[in-house]
C-alpha cells in the first residue's frame, strides 16, 4: 500500500481562495433532506448552488455548470432518470462531477443498481462513508441506512481498489477521512463526533467537493481540502449549546473560514 | 369516560434513555417542508433517521427499520403509492408505525381518502391536531390546511372512539395534548404557543413518537413521553430573540434533554 | 418614464398589521430547497403557510386559500402540471397569486416555456431578480442559474413593459428593489449583500408578497411592503457571527418586526 500523507493546512489555502474568487456554479441533484443545508453550505464557501432536477433541463444545465453533484439519498425512478441523463452529459462535456452513493448496500438494491450505472459515467470523485464504499466495491458492509457502522480504516483498501478500477478519486469520511486516487492517499484527522448528529454534513461535504474540483485540475488535493474544511468547521463550531446551534455554527464557521486555521 | 391522568416526568425517563441507548432506525416517509427538521430532531434525541421513499425500496427498508413514520403533508400519487406499500409491509412485519394525517378534512379529499386506506393497515399510533382527528372520525372540523382551529378538548371523544375502532393509540396535540388507547387517557400540559409558529414541530413530534415506540411494548406511555419531551423543549427554548432562534433552540433543548426536567 | 417614488416606512405599517390580524392562508407550490425557510418566514410575519402540491388537490385548495405562490425553482413535469392547474383555478376564482420565475432564461428552456404559460393565467404579481425579469420580457440577460448577474436598474424598463403588457405588478429585487404596476414605480433601498448569500431570501420574499396581497386591494403598496420588510430584516439581522446565524436572524427579525423601523 502507498504511504498515507497527513493533509496539511498549507495545501488547502489556494483551493479555498479559488472557490471564493471563481464562484463556481454547482449543479446539485441531491436528496430532499439536505437541499437547504447544501445550498447554504455552498453559499458559505463562496460557490453558487443551483438545484435543477427536471429530465427536460438537467442536460442543458450540466453544459453551463462548473461542476455537478449527484446524491442518491432520496432517489426514486424520476430522479434516477435525471441523474443518469446528467451524469452521461457530464462525461460527454467533461464537467467534473461527484457521486454521493448514500446508503448503497445489500438492504437497498434499487439505489445500489443505479449507483453502479452512474459510476460507468466516470465520476471525478466518489464521496461516501465506509459502509457505502465497502458496498460499492462489492465487499461486505454493516450498513443499514445512511448512518454506516464501519470504520474508515476498514474501508481504505476498498477505496484504493475502487479508485484504481474506475480511475477516479475516492473519499471515505468518518472519524478519519481518507482521500485517494488509487496511488496517493491523504488522511485528514480532527473533526467532531457531533458532525454525525446533524443531518447533511456528509451530503453537503460532497457538494463542497464538487465546488472545489470545479476550480482546479488537482482534484486529489481539492477533494482533501473540502474534507479538511468541514472537519475544521466542526471543530470550531460551538457544541456546548446543543445540536441546533451546532448545525447553524457549521455554516457560520464555513463562511468565516480563515486561511490560517491549523 | 375514563379518568384523565396527568402525565408525570418520572414516567418519561426510561423511555428517553432507551432511545439514546438503542438508537432506533426510523424510516420516514414525510413531507417536503419538514424533512431536514425531522431528521435533526430524531438525531437530537438519539435516533437514526432514514428517508427512503422510492416504491422500489420502501418495502425492503421497512423490513430492516425499527419503526416507520408516514406523514401525508405534501402527498401526491407517487408518494401515496410508496406510503401504501410501506404501511402494508409494516403491518405484515409488525413494524410499529405512526400515521400523521396532515390536513385531512373536507377541503382535501384526495389525502383524506389515502389516510383512510392507510388506517386499514393498522398504524400503532395516529398523531394529529384536533381538526385532523375530528375529520378522521367523521366529525365536523374547522380545518383549512395544516393549522387546525379546533381545541384538543373538543376532539378528545373523537380520539377515544378512533382508538377503540382501530385498536390503535391516538395522540391529539395542541394547547393540551391527549394520548389515549381508547381506555387510558394521558394529558400533557405545558409547552409554548410559539411551537405553533415554527413549521414542523408537530410533524417531527410524530417522528419522535415513531422513535419512542420502537424501543418498548408500552406504546401508550412511549407516545406520551414524546409529547412531553416536545412540550418541555418548547418551554425551555429561548423565545425572546425571535422565531428563528426559537426553532434552533428546540433542537438544542431536545439534544440536551435532562431526565430531571419537571 | 414615470417618476420613481422612494417607498416610505409609514406606507408599510397598516399592511404589516393586517397580515398579523387576518393570518392569510398562503398556498405555496414552491421549490424543494426553500420549503422549510418559506414556511417559517410566513409564520414569522403572522401568515399561515400550506404546501399542497398534488394535482388532485391544488384546485380545491386554491379555492379556500387566501392567496397562492408559484415558484418554479425545482420544477419538473409533475409540479408543472400542478402549477398550471393551480394558476388556472386562481384566475377563475380571482385568488391573488404570485409568480416567482426562478432561473428563467435561455439556458433553461423548459421552465421558461412553463413560466410563459403560467403568465397567461394573469398573476397578480411577478417577483424576480433582474436577469429573470429581462428574460421574461424577451430581452437578453446574463442569467446562469438562480443567481442573476444583472442590475435591477438595467431591468426597470423591462419590468414596466412586462407590467403593462400583462396588467400585473412586477417586483425586481436586488441592490435596489423596484415595484411597478406599469404606471407607478416604488423603489426600496437598503438591505444587505449578505441576503444574497443565504438561500431562499428571494423565494420567501415572493411568499411574503403573496401574504401581503391577500389582505388588501392595494397590491402595489402591499408588494412594496414585503420588499421593504425583507430589506429591513436583512439590515437588522446579525451578520458578524457568520451566514448560519444570519439566516436564523432574518426569521428572528421578521417575527419581531416593529412598526417604527425606518
Amino acid at each position: 500500500m502507498s504511504t498515507i500523507q497527513l493533509f496539511q493546512n498549507n495545501d488547502a489555502i489556494p483551493f479555498i481562495e479559488q472557490v471564493k474568487q471563481q464562484r463556481p456554479l454547482v449543479h446539485c441533484i441531491t436528496n430532499d433532506v439536505v437541499q437547504n443545508f447544501t445550498a447554504n453550505v455552498l453559499l458559505a464557501i463562496g460557490a453558487s448552488p443551483a438545484m435543477v432536477v427536471a429530465k427536460q433541463e438537467v442536460e442543458d444545465f450540466v453544459t453551463i455548470a462548473s461542476s455537478l453533484l449527484i446524491n442518491i439519498g432520496t432517489i426514486d425512478e424520476h430522479s434516477a432518470n435525471s441523474m443518469l441523463l446528467a451524469a452521461a452529459k457530464a462525461e460527454q462535456t467533461q464537467t467534473p462531477w461527484v457521486l454521493d452513493p448514500v446508503a448503497v448496500g445489500a438492504a437497498l438494491k434499487y439505489r445500489t443498481e443505479i449507483a453502479k450505472q452512474l459510476i460507468t459515467f466516470r465520476p471525478s470523485v466518489i464521496r461516501g462513508n465506509a459502509s457505502e464504499i465497502l458496498a460499492l466495491s462489492g465487499q461486505q458492509s454493516s450498513s443499514k441506512g445512511p448512518d454506516g457502522l464501519d470504520s474508515t480504516d476498514s474501508a481504505l483498501n476498498a477505496a484504493i481498489l475502487l479508485a484504481q478500477k474506475y480511475q477516479t478519486i475516492v473519499a471515505i469520511t468518518g472519524e478519519i477521512d481518507y482521500v485517494t486516487d488509487g496511488q496517493q492517499i491523504y488522511s485528514i484527522a480532527g473533526g467532531d463526533i457531533a458532525l454525525t448528529r446533524v443531518t447533511g454534513t456528509g451530503c453537503s461535504l460532497s457538494a463542497m467537493v464538487a465546488a472545489f474540483i470545479a476550480t482546479t485540475s488537482n482534484r486529489l488535493t481539492a477533494t482533501a481540502t473540502a474534507c479538511f474544511m468541514m472537519k475544521k468547521a466542526g471543530e470550531l463550531a460551538n457544541k456546548q449549546s446543543g445540536l441546533g446551534t451546532f448545525a447553524m455554527a457549521i455554516i457560520d464557521q464555513l463562511s468565516l473560514f480563515k486561511q490560517n486555521y491549523q
